[in-house]
């Protein structure tokens, strides 16, 4: 904080230069108070810092006229532009526009429903909340019920008495205030002993900062570290866009790194270390290292050493690991389990000093699949204090994350025990949920796989498959006639014949020259064999039509 | 869409060179692929944008050891260090060692309570939640309720009968599930349909961005319109500091215009042009305007001349106009009502292709205060549907803002009527909660122009009251010996003394060589004598010590 205080007091004390005891009638004619250094002082005979009026866009007309042409696409800022997030982009809107046909024209498409892989939100295809944990949702947003003697009756008894401890940890009881920027105090205990508990390790309530999701995070981190386009981040590639997104709105500079395919989407070290060498022979001032574990788009589970040697990587190049492990709890092979990387660096000996590394997580994924509630939190370790202070201040911009998102934090990180009324009921829900997305990841990848030109490795973990697809030259050609890129183009084509809503692999980053798309396992078990079916009769008529 | 679809195309399409069927095993050197245009295409051949190589920040050696040293406050993205927040910042922090200290050493500290009139956060000093907002959120939360008989007997009719409209008007019924991004379709239809009884002028829900509290709101105006630091948005002085903030992180300027204390917080329509010349004479592209309508710390209530002013104005000079009106139902005055801007343009006859206008809600204020439910809304109107797609995609990136804010959004713009089961008790919660703060904010007036060299203007509406004090040269200079701001200084030794908490106006703006703090009305009105008692005291004593 010391830093930033020297600053606002030279940007804004040039103020106490008078006292007068009674407010002018008009403030002087111009005034030079700015949040951006003197940039103002030009015209009151202040010297003008140069470096803020001659900036890169010089090319408007400086008059004293005005400018007065309204905002369009060509006068925003250039940054939005460039930004894209494909999870939600044209193929979803396409599908909107197919589904308001369906509703009212049902005759003009060929199908009778949408069914949207595009997205990782298991309960908009009909996944079922746990109940624990809405019980507890419940109670906390109307405490009045924990007074009242029909409660007893139709809620759990461990749900009662979670809700009234997690209210009693807020402040003044007060469930609709405003929290501490990183998120009520006593959730933020309750996390740190659930990361504690999953890891073995110790974790600190205070470097937890509870997030609306795990983006708010990536953004606070993105928004940290990029000073301009000369620094970089280095992301896996097929990536999660959020990354990219956030690289582009941040103005800094994207340095992927390629998943081997052939190697069921493994990361080799060789690949990290020449990418690095290459961005930094460019220029690029390589800042912090994205991982994806267990992997978006791709569904691999890092291997324990490929995680140490990440972990190695990035203490010798002094590279931040911003490890994202939303899918934590989405692991459907036997031979790999979840291992948290700060687990990792703290059982390799490095501590707070040798590597700074943030873990995100979030109420979105897992068996829960609160995506709605916007919860979750990055762990931030290894920082400098007075860096810390400084992601504390932009949390603070925002005041807070959500409460109830918050709240559904803490109980997904300390979910009920046994012995616990709902345990068994929580359980069972549990083990439902994720048994099913491991036979529906198997069943989907097997199909997949007996497309012809189709190879696709299977969901290790997480909650999509990005199966590989040889594109026949006519559809590349059509594609391009059409002005699409060829994965949108058959995706496009996928959607318009069956109602099926997949990302193209072109949104994730992909080998030139190869294609993918994105799909999701979360559709109904029930569904599967439809969606197969659909999928298969598809495949086949557009390799007839393009092989042709 | 088109155009970013292009850069799109331009920047990851040269990847169809070649179709390869097989996964190489290894992928080539150095791939270009990356988000920023061609940057990292040197070492394989390509030509090299230089822009993107050579940004202002050339001073760092770029030699091709990977850069190692770790993150620093000295190398963070300097735009973080600049924003400053003072609703959250150092007194704040001060106000939680004290916090700490009154637990572990209450002999330390010379009072019993810290009383926090920093931030308006209404239910953290006490302030109920209307009961049937909350009904409605617990229903939502746990659908299951609606099917147990025990519900009828503990909720009222009407909250059981809106949960069941609002769930029904979730796709899939899905609570827990990301919903469109812009918010749940139905909602906005409920929003707009509130506005539209508001205003007596139609409301698109097409136009609705449902956000998590209205600050990410404005943050997403900030980046869809800030290039650079030569684009200009202008904002009252003092004004709420997200917006400086904001300015801050996007690397814009801010052009103040000052409000006038000697007429009650007025808005002089010259001090606007003669600020908008000077700024458009020193190179600044002004963008938008921010209004706050009541107005925050100022507490005045514009009136409806006023409004026209400001929108013929911002016809006149193409500046979109961003209206903060999150205070719309915190008005403590018989002589003035609330008149959106969006009402005020529409009846002076200018319709979309006129003016763009952006209204910002929240439900943190009112006399409902869900400051941690973090929900609100952008109305955004007279955008190209291009601008808007924008807008979208950048909500996009975030997926949605949180359901159980969206909910209390809808439930604040329709609540109870006449006729509904709860609407007794509804307005009997509402309107004691509004007539007490206004008897609040009349009682600390009063007392705050008692006390010698203090005059502060009326609280209108909002939740602040912003006291001018006069401060002796003593003070100044004991201030600036201990490296601070005189009114930093004065807020200081006011918490040490008393335990309450308020801001300096250093961190919202203020005439310069004039000092202030924004207090909040919202302590409980029983506690107001001994909030103004021990203010008086601290005051008194603060005089006869710097004025000796």
């Amino acid at each position: 904080m010391r830093r930033s205080a020297q600053i606002l007091a030279k940007r804004t004390l040039a103020h106490t230069r008078s006292s007068a005891r009674v407010p002018p009638s008009k403030p002087p004619a111009f005034l030079p108070y700015t949040t951006t250094a003197t940039a103002m002082g030009a015209s009151d005979g202040q010297e003008t810092n140069g470096s803020s009026l001659n900036g890169s866009d010089s090319k408007r007309s400086l008059s004293c006229v005005p400018w007065s042409s309204s905002i369009t696409i060509d006068n925003i800022n250039p940054k939005v532009l460039e930004c894209e997030y494909a999870v939600r982009g044209e193929i979803v809107t396409h599908a909107e526009r197919l589904q308001h046909k369906l509703l009212h024209n049902p005759a003009s498409v060929p199908f009778d429903e949408l069914i949207y892989c595009n997205i990782g939100n298991p309960q908009s295809l009909g996944q079922q909340p746990i109940t624990f944990f809405r019980e507890v949702a419940a109670l906390c947003d109307y405490p009045g019920l924990l007074d009242k003697d029909e409660t007893h009756g139709i809620f759990s008894s461990d749900s009662i008495a979670r809700a009234e401890s997690i209210i009693s940890g807020i402040p003044g009881r007060a469930t609709g205030a405003y929290s501490h920027s990183k998120g009520v105090k006593a959730l933020r205990v309750t996390i740190a002993e659930g990361i504690q508990q999953r890891d073995s390790y110790p974790a600190d309530p205070d470097d937890i900062f509870l997030t609306d999701g795990a983006s708010p995070g990536v953004h606070m981190m993105m928004q940290l570290t990029l000073r301009n386009r000369k620094d970089g981040i280095m992301c896996p590639i097929p990536q999660y866009p959020l990354y990219s997104a956030s690289i582009a709105l941040h103005d800094g500079t994207l340095v992927p790194y390629y998943l081997d395919e052939s190697k069921g989407w493994g990361l080799d070290m060789s690949e990290l270390k020449s990418r690095l060498e290459a961005a930094t022979a460019s220029g690029i001032n390589v800042r912090a290292l994205v991982v994806i574990n267990p992997g978006n788009p791709t569904g691999q589970v890092l291997s324990q050493e490929n995680q140490q040697n990440i972990v190695q990587f990035c203490k010798d190049e002094g590279l931040i690991l911003l490890a994202d492990e939303v899918y934590q709890e989405n692991i459907y092979v036997d031979n790999k389990k979840f291992t948290s990387f700060k687990k990792v660096a703290r059982s390799m000996g490095y501590t707070e000093k040798d590597i700074c590394l943030v873990s995100f997580h979030s109420i979105s994924k897992g068996y829960y699949g609160e995506c709605g509630r916007r919860g979750g939190y990055m762990e931030v370790t290894g920082f400098d204090s007075d860096v810390k202070d400084q992601i504390y201040k932009v949390a603070s911009v925002n005041l807070c994350s959500n409460l109830s998102g918050q709240i559904m934090m803490s109980l997904i990180m300390n979910p009920p025990k046994v012995g616990d009324e709902s345990y068994e009921l929580y359980t069972s829900e549990r083990d439902a949920i994720l048994s099913s997305l491991g036979r529906r990841a198997k069943m989907l990848a097997e199909a997949l796989n007996k497309l012809e030109g189709v190879t696709c490795n299977e969901a290790e973990g997480a909650m999509y498959l990005f199966p590989r697809i040889e594109l026949p030259e006519g559809a590349i050609k059509s594609a391009k006639a059409a002005g699409m890129v060829p994965d949108t183009f058959y995706c496009r084509r996928l959607l318009d014949a069956t109602g099926i809503v997949v990302v193209p692999g072109s949104g994730f980053g992909q080998v030139p020259g190869t294609w993918h798309f994105r799909i999701t396992i979360l559709p109904p078990e029930e569904k599967m064999p439809t969606i197969i079916s659909k999928l298969t009769t598809f495949h086949e008529r557009f390799l007839q039509e393009f092989q042709a």
